[in-house]
């Protein structure tokens, strides 16, 4: 110990240094979804397929989307996907693919698959550093097409655009085509053939087509011929921003004064409204610029917006997969006896960000963890209608889904028994725990909305369930009596000499009509117990 | 529909922007771990804790760290940390904690618990979001001390240094100091008192106290008087680069020629194993410039390196808790009846990076998920010394200690008998999952190392409980033939004349031998079946 070299503050701070993202990235690529393998496969595909379908969604094109996975050598692949959708101008398809931190979706209050800015790029990356090469698109807008390498200088995060050629624009669309090593193609619940059935089944506008390594082409036509609703850009609800957000957007304001920059800025501050927040907030000047405004200002008008009365943020902004979508597919994946969907009202958290959540249970068939079919899990999450594959276990759907009194809903062990449970979370910003988004953070407001929804789906399957139970005893009781009726007859026929048939046919009217009877009381008693526990 | 605007290209990307790192993070704080008011809170502490810890060990200084947290108002605290570090020189502080991507551990093979760069700027980014007020530091190395007051320019990522006064240096050490909003104190297993306690447990070196919102002090004082085995800064092993890394320190290196960098650069390459490696990769000129190295180059040598013989990484560059502090550690936190613990020697992943495994298994006392302690988990996780206390279920330990066939070490449901479960990894780059760095990412080679090392703990357990019940049932035994003992001897007096007491104390003698070999033979079967177990 004693000839250890220690460092005073000189000595360490020597080597200090400054790092850009993507330099962050490469070293952290296990952050951005590339851990393992199979799984880092999967993230390549998920990238460019969510890329893909906003783009169609922004241009109102019905997607039309095909991937190919070629191997190439051990743990190295080729992927290919194209898209027909709006293509991307030259003049940003570097920053667009080969660069992490820009976008067009970075401030926007819109659902949208992508809200980062750093998927793409983080693909081109992968690329990289496992095969020291780059990804090449070919695009066309429709007036201009061209070809191209794209590659990054990581030290920079600056994209580096190649052989850029122009083409005849007879096309519409993308395709990027890349090599990437330290991958492996696996037809397993965490794959990509998994991930592009769960998205064909939660985006029936598109039509995916993906050919396999073995040469095997899996085609998910399209079920629905029309566009989803289109998600609108909305303004932030006051209630759902804070002292910072406010100033971030003043700094950006075009308005001249704060009074105009609120009207523009915000959902549902109306002219009179400022007038109202002027009376609460007097320390501020409203006529300054809205640059100009200070933390004091932002705490002020933020702290008025609480005493003002507001209509709810803007509620039909989102599009959902829809009930009968999910029946479908849940009737597709698990092939369950029983299903039961519910699509629940937008809420909003944090004060004013608008989210909905759509729930479907399914029972039997295939439906449970111990079931022996591909999927695996008995919980099948999706955000903006992106299947979420990975981490599991820190999702908010997750943690609801398992905080649920199961047995309220005559499930005695959630994961013994045959039963699976959809969720879809929609909304303008999900808050994904990490860069990789694959996991819905814990925010209280979202996993409680989504243990309301598994509990109203929960309430129709406890119905089905107690049913199913009456019904089975039922049968036993009748099938044991109607055992004896024909015996008894025959016994009764030696006693009182009536014909056997004659009493047979009379005691099965009987019991039917008893049996009958039965069913409805205890119907009866079930929307009893149930109105009870829904209290 | 129809009167839906849809966009074009040109439309689409006329929005393009750039955003910061510090923006990123900004908008997306969650993913640094400030999700939910309790673990904000502890988010902070854990990101000062930490860089203190680093820093006294950097200097070879026992630690002695002070932390108070301070109720302001509803869901807002002050947060007070000092310690007797080396101080950080007033011309890096700006860029050490009001700026993230930036330091001194980014490039290094050493076990630290920062690595990353980001986790001091990002409390001065949440401070700046929830107060607009961002910290004010006091430090001195003993040469310089000053206080000053540190922020950040969100869009450039560039820190802010105001009132900057230089002070008499006749102390040594930091003191960080900010208000922050959107927290809480809890005193629950994600709160900052548990993390405090966990960090003392792990770390016995350290003397912390703290100093909660209603005034109660809470001291860990140290309980060991030297310093842990300091890490050593070890060069990457050959085996455990890509040619992505080898171009990467290439690119940085100094050397003149690819030979020398070589050498130099990485750990166990000789001048004789240069030759090998010459003779290998005969396409490849090892006497250009490094900084001249092409992927092909880079792609030959590490094929080559896949060819030697090397000797194994360094192990010995990394500290771990220690076998007697971890069976000290689970006493205090869970007082069992019986612990097991096991050190592991060193392994590597990714074909080079070292890392080395603790396990320690509690049973009984207050051990156990269904336990009424304050530690609800039966998982405790640590990485490099420093409690996870989040993302739990994203864990690579938690994925091993779950994956266990828990009913071979007697244990019938892991969840719902009195057992908890220690882990420690350490290692010179631990691949977190995410940039919170609360879970460690699900790595082949560590999730199967954690496996063997609960497994080894997991055996003694076994026998533990082995001999706990075949001494319940050896007693249960004996007491009821004791029972019939003084009847059976008086029933013989009778019969034969022989005096009861004798007879009594014979057959006592009898019994009490007859159970002591039982004792024996049972012994020699449990370690018989622990051996086959174990293959």
């Amino acid at each position: 110990m004693a000839e250890e070299k220690t460092k005073n503050a000189d000595e360490i701070f020597k080597e200090f240094k400054e790092h850009s993202i993507t330099e962050f990235f490469r070293k952290n690529s296990q952050m951005l979804g590339y851990a393992g393998k199979v799984r880092s496969l999967t993230t390549i595909a998920h990238e460019y397929i969510t890329n893909s379908l906003d783009a169609c969604e922004e241009a109102g094109i019905l997607p039309d989307i095909e991937i190919r996975v070629k191997e190439i050598s051990e743990n190295r692949y080729g992927v290919y996907v194209r898209d027909n959708g709006p293509g991307i101008p030259s003049k940003h398809v570097g920053k667009a693919l080969a660069s992490v931190l820009t976008g067009t979706k970075f401030h926007r209050y819109m659902q949208q698959r992508g809200q980062q800015g750093i998927g793409a790029g983080g693909c081109t990356i992968f690329a990289l550093i496992t095969t020291g090469r780059g990804i090449r698109v070919k695009s066309s807008t429709g007036k201009e097409a061209y070809t191209c390498d794209l590659s990054i200088d990581i030290k920079g995060n600056k994209p580096l655009v190649n052989n850029l050629v122009q083409i005849k624009p007879d096309f519409r669309g993308l395709v990027v085509e890349g090599e990437f090593g330290d991958v492996k193609y696996e037809k397993s619940e965490h794959g990509v053939y998994e991930y592009v059935r769960r998205t064909a089944l939660s985006n029936p506008h598109t039509s995916i087509k993906l050919v396999e390594p073995d040469g095997n082409e899996a085609v998910f036509p399209r079920s629905v011929n029309t566009m989803p609703r289109k998600p609108r850009q909305i303004l932030p609800h006051p209630l759902g921003i804070s002292a910072s957000d406010l100033l971030d957007f003043a700094h950006i304001s075009e308005s001249r004064k704060v009074t105009s920059f609120l009207v523009d800025s915000f959902s549902r501050v109306t002219h009179d409204k400022v007038r109202e927040l002027m009376d609460l907030a007097k320390d501020v000047d409203f006529d300054k610029a809205p640059r100009q405004l200070t933390w004091e200002d932002a705490t002020r008008i933020v702290e008025a917006f609480k005493h003002v009365k507001w209509i709810g943020p803007e509620l039909d902004a989102m599009s959902t997969i829809g009930e009968k979508q999910i029946e479908i597919a849940i009737g597709n994946i698990l092939n369950p006896k029983f299903n039961s969907v519910v699509e629940r009202k937008p809420q909003v958290f944090k004060g004013g960000v608008p989210f909905v959540v759509e729930v479907g249970i399914a029972y039997g068939g295939e439906a449970g963890r111990k079931n022996g079919a591909a999927v695996s899990g008995n919980i099948l999450r999706f955000a903006n209608k992106v299947p979420l594959l990975f981490d599991t276990g820190s999702c908010a759907i997750t943690e609801a889904v398992q905080g649920i009194d199961w047995k309220r809903y005559s499930i005695a062990k959630f994961d013994e028994e045959p039963v699976s449970v959809l969720v879809n979370v929609s909304s303008v910003y999900i808050p994904y725990s990490g860069v990789g988004k694959q996991a819905i953070a814990q925010e209280d407001e979202i996993v409680e909305e989504i243990k309301l929804a598994v509990q109203d789906a929960g309430r129709k399957l406890q119905r089905f369930l107690s049913g199913e139970r009456h019904k089975s005893i039922q049968q036993s009781g009748y099938k044991t009596i109607m055992r004896y009726v024909s015996q008894l007859s025959s016994d009764l026929e030696e006693i009182t000499g009536r014909k056997k048939e004659e009493t047979e046919k009379e005691l099965k009217n009987l019991i039917d009509k008893r049996y009958k009877s039965l069913f409805k009381e205890e119907d009866g008693e079930t929307e009893q117990e149930e109105a009870q526990s829904a209290s």
